[in-house]
């Protein structure tokens, strides 16, 4: 998608030992592309959060993997790298699987020409995640176009997401935006509430960034907000995206996710969840076994955006030595769910619904 | 209640032209008092929130009036002082009540004796508040005790609280927190998680802030975290206060309330509210008919901490340009609500538990 005017992938490769990310901690104040040259250097992108969202960490990693190839092709250096990037983020599912094919795969490979494949199974991951986005999009796009089709003409559909489920989660177009961009580029009159997403504001951060660059009206709200507006009737839609689904269609995403679930639930509204196949995590039937990663709490008690001299600046929220938890998702189960919206097309969530979109996908008995 | 070892009430008359506040804008970072001398400076604290919640909003008021009287014992000047305290803030209902009924009785007493007059009433309604305080905390204390009761010996009783309905919100003790600091010194172990209470995150600032220094073991948690914690089990209760309570028992309450109220039922935890019966608006029988405060949207997109250089420095969050929405409080409809901790008893929340409960109260047909 477009970045003041020009066109954008979230990650690059630029030669063999060279990747290039857009430094998502620095946004939505500074546009800052980096280079990525070793192993280490993806890892540690993904474990800051440089780069993240399911989609990106898991074509992150792929490079990552070439990256650590192109110094060391060796079996030794494979298993080392494939660990390690699996290591970086626990909740994520297709980090995991990402990682282990382009491993086993690799391993049949030469050593010599290790690298270059490396390469070019981490770019192909990256069309696919495009080509799967797009297609997601199609498919909530139609359930906008059934919601505008109701409304008096040029009034907006207003649509709530949380976290960000956009192109900067993604390699481009998003999961949960893709259909709002398709909407928004159709002519359809789209009205976003962000949810600002604390503890790391991706929403406020990465999100109106997003749609502002491409000019989807928008507005901030605190994620105390969404359930008051619900009450009111002022969201049509709720659609969020999904680090994690099980075969019955519990779905994990960022923390706060459960808690918009139940308002869209109390008055309902409907409440959609976009992902890509790749995230469904079929060995599990029940979204209680879905590891929750907790991270630093430090991330709830201080917080960093632009000071008025134009520095990013962290400041301390907390009074001195209060202790946080910091966990970084939450589940929201099956039946909170209306819809799951897939490169194939809108799925109950559910074991029957997710499995008769999926067949090829089940695992056998 | 204490800090660094020192009694303190949230606010304290000085002379007949003075009267000390706690600038709640600067905790928890610096213990600030601040001298109101006029009407103006009395509604300049309620407006910018040096001064917040609804009890000590009603303090805060009544010795505006006291103020404004000082200065100018007229009709004229005690009509014009009451409007403009009733104009600060739109939610809470027992400013209006607190203002107008003390109007009322200051009409009928002589110009010359209207100054000491008011003073004597102000402190009077300060008095009031404390000893509701603390009879609501005798109330919730046993409701903290049944659970502690239930569990091994030892195991701390976890209570959810939104925002900060302490001490500081009050004249004293607090209502939602009056039965964790009777628990606390009555040697039940507690733990609070404090949401921290997006946007002015009055619950990472302040209640964080009294609970660290009365010693009550607590954790902070961003508010989109308390639904995760009760579907793992980990609330035994949650305790909020409220702004205004209808008739029939819907709840207005700081933005978000009603997210962990749906999550608490959802998971069977128990939800009270604590609430002087100040608070109620019998002419209500509607909580979606509540006049919900809108406040600037630079709450949202700006936020305000400490820096490393120790100065308190407001960091912007957003985008540039972003527009954000800032409702400040919602509505948690009755049928969420365990029930209604009050001055006189647990009260179920209806038209039947509260009338029950203040049937001196209920206005006649």
């Amino acid at each position: 998608m477009k970045i003041q005017g020009t066109s954008y992938r979230s990650l690059w490769p630029v030669n063999a030992h060279t990747v290039a990310i857009i430094d998502q901690t620095r946004l939505p104040f500074e546009f800052s592309v980096k280079h990525l040259h070793t192993l280490e250097d993806a890892a540690r992108a993904i474990v800051t959060m440089e780069v993240r969202g399911a989609p990106l960490i898991g074509a992150t990693a792929a490079y990552g993997l070439a990256l650590a190839l192109a110094d060391d092709p060796s079996d030794k250096s494979l298993d080392a790298a494939t660990a390690q990037l699996i290591a970086t983020r626990p909740t994520a599912v297709n980090l995991r699987w990402a990682v282990e094919a382009m491993g086993r795969h690799l391993k049949e490979v030469a050593v010599d020409d290790r690298s270059a494949e490396a390469r070019r199974w981490a770019a192909e991951l990256c069309d696919r995640d495009v080509a799967t986005n797009r297609a997601i999009g199609e498919q909530g796009l139609a359930l906008i176009q059934r919601i505008a089709a109701a409304k008096e003409p040029g009034e907006p559909v207003n649509i709530l997401t949380h976290c960000n489920a956009g192109w900067l989660a993604t390699v481009d177009w998003g999961t949960a935006t893709a259909p709002i961009y398709m909407a928004f580029d159709a002519g359809i009159p789209v009205h976003v509430w962000v949810d600002e997403t604390r503890p790391r504001n991706q929403g406020m951060a990465l999100t109106a960034f997003e749609l502002g660059q491409h000019g989807v009206p928008h507005t901030v709200i605190v994620d105390n907000t969404g359930g008051h507006l619900m009450q009111r009737g002022q969201v049509d839609l709720c659609l969020v995206g999904t680090d994690r689904t099980t075969a019955t269609g519990d779905v994990a995403n960022k923390i706060g996710t459960y808690l918009k679930a139940l308002a869209a639930f109390d008055n309902g509204v409907p409440f959609y969840v976009a992902l890509p196949s790749s995230t469904i995590d079929w060995s599990l039937s029940d979204g209680g076994a879905i590891p929750i990663e907790e991270r630093d709490g430090r991330e709830v008690t201080h917080l960093t955006g632009r000071a008025s001299d134009g520095r990013l600046t962290t400041v301390q929220l907390a009074p001195d030595g209060t202790s946080a938890l910091n966990a970084a998702f939450d589940v929201t189960p099956a039946r909170l769910v209306t819809g799951l919206v897939t490169e194939r097309g809108v799925a109950e969530a559910s074991r029957v619904g997710l499995a008769g979109m999926f067949p090829d996908l089940v695992p056998g008995e």
